[in-house]
């Protein structure tokens, strides 16, 4: 339904837009923060780093959007929906910037050791989630419901894949203590590349209320979560 | 200035009391699941992640009581401040209840294992936090900018506590093998407690933004990011 002020639509659109490029640069973080993991690629990792502060930036323009058509414009329904919604977002966004620079970060301290990563489960994980998220991503801007519902299902297929990582950094750790302080890292990297499974899974679960206007019932299927794993 | 519409002042008021109930919860879970990580009890721990349902109905109520003042009201500067201030605040205390019982769900799995718990400096991280999340719970209540400021100026104080106990916990298990599985869990702890500073830190830098209209600029300060500590 087209709205009578033109310039309404114009605000909901730069807000759906900000919405869009913070997605697209916290997608392309993650990838170069698992990438400056996987090549040992301190420069990249820098970079990543410091460009964590522009996703920060849009997440307080997207706070700044939101207020101001809640102030100016009074929506309601769908659009109220959307601005509230879009603040979410934007939240959610902005902390799996926060994650990937936490990667970042460890990963430029785990070039200082020998390279003792266990390479394959961290390159499953990682293609996981980072699927994940592009399909989150997809179903916001398409708003597309099925798709939200299918990503906000298979939150446990990351939990899972976690604690079979976790439980193989032990054993690398009880294999030679020289493992310990690099493993302990690689530990806190399979925790940020969790929950930015879970912020994905958030994602979805909004979308899934914005398009459909109800709330996904209940708990997600989690792995138990008293499982000694780690 | 007092609203013309007396009912809307009930809205807010109600609102405001979900957020004081929301608040007092996550701080108990929070003492609760240090208690029985402390005290080696299971049965408390199971309590805390029982109760955790609790806060999580309540910020779906703080949503849709901010929702519904939008969309009936229509509020304007400080009232709309207000609204869209506490759906973050109510995040943010959903997330410091999750990680009280991801603690709590630790010192289920940590009893299985014989007490290797830095017992001192976890009582001194703890405390700290408790500390800060009790002041930054006040600030709000009482509109106290300069007590949201104090905290936020003290999140290093964390990072700086929980830089030393990662540490130590690295020394036990070059120690003794038998140590790095229970010390794995005892990261994940340190880590939970450091997240719940942030977000006391977070509602603190909301409450800046709330009494005084400006947000604070800058990023706080922080220990040095790359400090190969942990």
């Amino acid at each position: 339904m087209p709205h009578t002020v033109k310039s309404f639509d114009a605000a909901l659109q730069a807000l759906r837009e900000t919405l869009v490029e913070m997605s697209g640069r916290a997608a392309s973080q993650f990838d170069a923060a698992l990438k400056s993991l996987r090549e040992r690629d301190d420069v990249l990792a820098g970079r990543v780093v410091a460009d964590d502060a522009e996703i920060d930036r849009l997440n307080l323009m997207a706070d700044q959007q939101v207020i101001s058509i809640l102030a100016l414009r009074a929506p309601l329904a769908d659009d109220l929906r959307m601005a509230v919604t879009a603040l979410k977002i934007a939240g959610d966004l902005e902390r799996i910037g926060d994650y990937a620079a936490n990667i970042a970060k460890r990963a430029v301290v785990l070039n200082g050791f020998p390279s003792v990563l266990p390479k394959q489960s961290l390159r499953r994980i990682g293609k996981l989630v980072r699927g994940l998220l592009k399909e989150t991503i997809e179903a916001y801007e398409q708003g597309d419901a099925a798709k939200a519902l299918d990503v906000w299902k298979r939150d446990q297929e990351v939990d899972e894949l976690c604690s079979g990582f976790f439980r193989e950094l032990l054993t690398y750790m009880f294999e030679d203590p020289r493992n310990i302080t690099p493993c302990s890292h690689l530990l806190f990297v399979g925790r940020s590349i969790e929950r930015i499974g879970d912020l994905a899974t958030n994602i979805g679960e909004m979308t899934y209320y914005l398009v459909t206007g109800h709330p996904l019932d209940g708990l997600r299927p989690k792995a138990d979560p008293l499982a000694p794993t780690t």
